[in-house]
């Protein structure tokens, strides 16, 4: 299942020294990104996706009147004018619970003991709670019934009611929740619990959704070890690969984790393509920038030659930091979507934010692809520094309308990105931030 | 795993005909839930769960001095006042690409191709970009290097460099990110993916934290009948097992939800004994109010009086509407803690949002157990009306500090649940709200 299709941004990007902008980007990939095809799922496997059908109500919400407390069945004429001093007597015709098949009929000078859920049974009225009753224990208003396991006898007898009761007091009638033929939930409606359980309430046991997409992460370098081996010279520990694959599951994918591949583009090739039949979109670090070992660039300009119009990755250069080097296109026979990030820890993690997020959720058929951002006023020792023409994408903290930077500007700083819960934008035409003045902030929830 | 301990409020609730308050019942609830005793998870397997140890950074990062840029690692003295004009000519050595093993050393005269993220040869004292040199094609300025395998000549001959570079100009120093010995995280942290980036940079491949609940929940009714299936006479669909799974997973557990159980006491009470191995909390829906068919009530009013001491679910009417009636005790050899909510779809999910989510969330360590709560204004075109001594939940749409009511005040709405994103609450001696009044509003997110 994939969804790429050709790109038509309608503008000339052409060049590989052409710097675009990261709307110009972000444009392109969600102009390239269709929402998943739609499939039948079991409700609670449909959590967290889109409805794409209008679901109508079949059959009326409650589907007959029934009893909203326990308590007695009876005519209105027959508790008319009763009081703790003259209570109405009623013969105890018998139970009628929730579920229960016999039918009971209730006729003058009758009551049927009825439980909350329970169908209003015929020649009933109304419904007098059980503490409105002796409950047929004749000895004054009683807290509740006793178990019918306990009280056998309680299904039989008499009853004293003390006080009168309207028609259909305590009777939730027939459709008062929803009526067959209305409108249970529109399509675009995002399924959450009380959703979910609407649907089952209605009696829909499976739903027409834009599934969750499944996102293949792979991180490239043949200095990257997995962490809890040994490091020997020259080596780091992968993190991308973890990072990234938990923020596709954060952004509501189901995601999978490929390890580490090192920079030798025959691997890389085979190991995209293995993968490619379990990703409706592939995310890879590393390597896309202009150095003699860029195996994603080498590896995936390949792929592009030799493949069908209308696929290939191109390699770009953005005007922002961290996260100049992008590669992004489609690739295989199904035209998969893949994103081909920087390899920097925070390069690839403010580009996972900043493209692949909205990338997921427009595969989900989300209204809303992107983060919150919020204006901020900037709290800092001195003030902050960007490169001109570069968009710069500061981690910060925030609070209550104000942002304080943690850590600096290098790429490399995943310590002070653990800490941060926020993004703090410098525009390109800005050089230079002081603290009090206002800007503005992505959220990172 | 299980949590339960005896509960110690320090205060008198003896007697079924004490109401209590919304905060006593959920008190107990959380002076009763312990958090989950702490496991050791490998990284993806511990997202969105809390830290239990302070974890400290064993090798600094970066491990080594390395290359922030794809270029040439020069001696100062080799590049100073090179120009364009007057370019310095080196002697190419070879590469330096991440993860290789080979050492190499950059003597006076020689510079070493170099890829981002490759350790700083010995010899050489800073790096060049490759954009400031010819990339050893006599040609001027380049804007990258060509792949090795496509260029493998690059690695030889000579470069011509442009601009001198000071020392350790686009080098990263070894530990500029993190220091050995430094907390990389602190107990308490909850792990979301920069977190569980950071653990693996520095190499932990699995972490000690406090696991996702296991939550079973299971509604109860003979008139339920699954989703999807023909729906008899005096038969509903069961919708409660399905929205509180839901709402389980929603708030970080593992759910499993059980089938619709009939209301046979013998039935439900081996239903949750063979469910209690998998649960660390249970959840019933149903059979907790004052009839004779409530059968949780019957169940485990019987367990309790089997169990140990310590154990035992207490049934209780809360001055709260909906959702009047309530169990909450603990069952089973592990004192696992249950909690029995009204069956009526509206009650059963505001008493989970009020008194199982905190309960999940407790038991998962996390510091804020509840959902965020806001004062907004009423809109409405009448009075909301509500019983004074019980504190009422109505469902509502929230907006820019607005709040709508959605559907009326009777339990059984489910549909108009589904459209609700927030819950208005109306304080105990409060029996009317008049539109424009300031009101407290639970955001449901």
């Amino acid at each position: 299942m994939s969804s790429a299709a050709p790109r038509v941004t309608g503008q000339d990007h052409s060049g590989p020294d052409h710097l675009w902008s990261v709307e110009e980007h972000l444009e392109d990939i969600l102009a390239t990104v269709r929402p998943l095809e739609p499939i039948e799922l079991h409700l609670l496997d449909a959590q967290g996706c889109v409805l794409v059908e209008d679901v109508t109500v079949p059959v009326s919400l409650p589907p007959f009147d029934n009893s909203s407390m326990d308590g007695y069945a009876v005519r209105v004429a027959d508790v008319a004018g009763a009081s703790e001093e003259f209570p109405a007597a009623l013969e105890v015709v018998g139970d009628v619970a929730a579920g229960q098949a016999e039918p009971l009929h209730v006729g003058p000078g009758q009551a049927a003991r009825i439980m909350t859920g329970a169908p209003l049974p015929p020649g009933a009225e109304t419904v007098v709670p059980v503490e409105w009753t002796d409950g047929g224990l004749g000895e004054g208003p009683v807290a509740g019934m006793r178990a019918r396991s306990l009280g056998p006898e309680g299904a039989t007898g008499h009853v004293h009611v003390y006080r009168p009761a309207e028609a259909r007091a305590h009777v939730r009638a027939k459709g008062s929740d929803v009526k067959a033929g209305d409108r249970a939930l529109e399509a675009g409606t995002i399924l959450g619990p009380p959703q979910i359980g609407l649907l089952a309430a209605i009696g829909r046991g499976t739903v027409r959704v834009r599934p969750r997409p499944r996102v293949v992460v792979l991180s490239t370098g043949s200095e990257l070890v997995q962490p809890g081996a040994e490091l020997g010279t020259g080596h780091i520990y992968d993190s991308n690969s973890f990072a990234l694959t938990a923020a596709a599951r954060d952004a509501g994918a189901i995601a999978y984790r490929v390890g580490a591949v090192a920079d030798d583009a025959e691997t890389l090739r085979s190991t995209i393509e293995d993968q490619l039949v379990r990703a409706d979109l592939m995310v890879t670090t590393g390597g896309v920038s202009v150095g003699a070992y860029d195996v994603v660039k080498e590896a995936l300009s390949h792929v592009a030659d030799a493949d069908e119009a209308g696929s290939g990755i191109e390699f770009r250069k953005l005007a922002m930091q961290p996260g100049k080097p992008q590669g992004f296109g489609s690739i295989g026979p199904d035209h998969t979507p893949l994103l081909a990030l920087p390899g920097n820890p925070v390069s690839s993690y403010v580009s996972f934010e900043l493209f692949v997020r909205p990338a997921i959720r427009a595969l989900m058929g989300l209204p809303d692809v992107h983060r919150p951002t919020t204006r901020a006023t900037l709290t800092a020792d001195k003030a902050l520094t960007s490169p001109k023409g570069r968009r710069q994408f500061l981690r910060g903290t925030y609070a209550d309308g104000r942002v304080t930077p943690v850590g600096g500007a290098g790429s490399h700083l995943v310590a002070a990105l653990a800490h941060a819960d926020a993004l703090i934008v410098v525009p390109e035409d800005t050089e230079s931030v002081e603290p009090g003045a206002e800007v503005e902030v992505v959220l990172l929830g």
